[in-house]
């Protein structure tokens, strides 16, 4: 599948996922939440990827919704011949929302995902990113939840994530006024980790992938990432202790372990052999079906 | 209903409900707990109200449960004559919490509520505001959940809403406690957003209220608060991706969403048309039932 | 039961835990388990036990687990004849993770518990101690979520506690990376609630055990911690208040509410007569079962 509104690229076992419309501030479109869900699937399948930066070409992250078609972009009976894939609708014949279509999935990948905010996120262009693991802008970025300033609500399951991430009284001033905020309010308000200056945020996003892929076994980041997000959603620390105690009986006598050890013991580097392709039990958890 | 313990007053599309015992530092009392109850079913039932800002009256925001009873105060049945309305008791007989009463009733209100702290709340007088949206303190505010030193349990639902907002550390420091603590360790646990000098904090309330009556769809803010305080109950995200699909069908072809878009699109003020009272959509969660 | 690898102590109703193997940093082995075990149940059946402060004998708080069995350390098959006690496997047969138990049974003390972090914790050093109520440091304290790097998962029901105690960004950026970080870096990410000189840690641990020994019902803090800590598991609030309903109900009228409110109301200090050991209301809730 070429990419038309995204660039994708693999190097040194980082990949970097850019959102590719300059010219229109990378809003998104029913194309481009085509080619995330394909790339997420393809960074999974790919054991050469270790984890995941993802940014936005030009000044801007994502300016949110595509508004071109004016006051019918939000319409589903307009939208209907875009919104008819298998799997864009619930089963009760509801389209589903793109934004939480991304979301859902991102929230799924094997890898871990950073965002790289170089300019303006704002609408499905920060709600889709809320599942990532690790969000870092530049003192140039703006953020803003500004649904409730459009007629729509916040949506890509962020209702969900956000108020887990910032706490729900954060969560709620942001989209109760539905402001356009800088990169400090973002980084009090806990919704990035750092601000950076501008030309300091990839080299800091890919130090981090970095630190992720020259260190860890895959296998057990794969694992480790579908244990916490689900964690998040689990009801009780008994179910995560079951899913624990399964993982590790699956991994504990693996050769990722014991290279692991073995290798910690002997004051050398690890190199782990197995592959998430191949190796990944199926004791790692997926998401609760809906 | 006229009210006798709280004042209730609408200007500008904002509503301000003012705790209104300031000899007794705004005590709590059934009286109180009706009253603030009523006012919560007028504010969602009043198209004119935005916001709501609750403040007391006086030097106190909440003193606490009245204990002019003594060591009666919490006995049920010395109080069996005050907790026989309807609705004041669980399905098994045994007599509801005052303050949860107040604190369901809440969370589930359609409008942003600010929690403008102008002195001490303590007890009840802190637990029932969890469910606020934001919370902003007066540097003479006090804060303390003292329930422990009283020989109780913390209540008003403060078990689910205080650990959800501050995290079990703090939660579990304060109530074990139940130490009294000034603004600054309320700001730095993440109990409040903000720490203001006395006479702006009421400023500083309204300016927020402001923010949201000027500039966004009532029914965008009303189906958002719902969807945010429910979706931090939700089992999963994909429970709040299937909400938010149907919101978003819902919402997206009406008249806010189309002045929404076209009044930015033409960089002008919208003027949404848009009622709660008659245009809120079924599809707006609700809180899960009992 | 004799401890071998822990030292108990009680003095002035506060126990003192120390993992005690310093020649091994404390490493964690099945023995130490079983002994973490069983002084849990000690301390909840001793009346006159208020709080528990944990820590560590030399200079480490906790390595991780004892890795002298090498590359085997994590392998179910060899540790089997240590794995084969009551309770110490799931319904399916599967080995239960230590640090799980260990972490599952801090989680539903009756007493509030104290980690005051003299040096490093790492792996289950740290994992098991996210059910503590406050979690102190020392300036040369280090913490590793290492498990990535040793070829394993994040255990101890971390997956759980981490991403509620600290954000799931912050807990994936830990646990991917498995980096090794200083006590400044925990208490940035709230992991720990304050930093202290070497020499102040313990006076500060006994200092914030003393608050809570001296001030409050034994009953009082026995019922909101586990209110606490079942309702960071509850489905929503409305569970929250029905159990708040009924403990209000069971310890409305009892003797030490009655203390309670007449000592504040006499200005003097309180003297509690309940106790935990005959006194605790059949109302207050247990965890969800598995």
């Amino acid at each position: 599948m070429p990419y038309t509104e995204i660039e994708y690229e693999v190097r040194d076992r980082i990949a970097t996922v850019t959102l590719n419309r300059p010219q229109k501030m990378n809003a998104f479109t029913f194309t481009m939440r085509d080619e995330l869900l394909d790339v997420f699937d393809r960074i999974d399948a790919d054991d050469d990827v270790r984890a995941v930066v993802v940014t936005g070409a030009g000044r801007a992250f994502c300016a949110g919704a595509d508004l071109s078609a004016g006051g019918d972009t939000f319409d589903k009976d307009k939208a209907a011949d875009l919104i008819t894939g298998e799997g864009d609708r619930l089963e009760d014949g509801t389209p589903r929302d793109g934004g939480g279509m991304v979301a859902l999935r991102i929230a799924r990948c094997l890898k871990p995902v950073i965002g790289a905010f170089n300019g303006a996120a704002v609408g499905v262009g920060v709600t889709m990113t809320l599942p990532m693991d690790v969000r870092l802008a530049s003192e140039k970025a703006k953020f803003g939840f500004v649904f409730a300033r459009r007629g729509i609500v916040a949506e890509a399951a962020s209702s969900w994530f956000l108020p887990r991430l910032v706490g729900i009284a954060q969560a709620m001033e942001w989209a109760a006024t539905g402001r356009v905020f800088d990169a400090r309010e973002a980084l009090e308000g806990r919704l990035v980790s750092r601000v950076l200056p501008p030309d300091e945020l990839l080299p800091a996003a890919y130090a981090l992938a970095r630190e992720i892929a020259d260190n860890t076994s895959a296998v057990s980041v794969a694992a480790i990432r579908r244990l916490m997000w689900s964690g998040l959603s689990a009801p009780s620390p008994w179910d995560a202790h079951a899913a624990d105690s399964r993982l590790m009986a699956a991994l504990g006598g693996a050769a990722d372990a014991v290279e692991g050890v073995t290798s910690f013991l002997e004051k050398r580097d690890a190199e782990f052999p197995m592959r998430v392709g191949k190796d990944l039990p199926p004791e790692v958890p997926d998401w609760p079906a809906r």
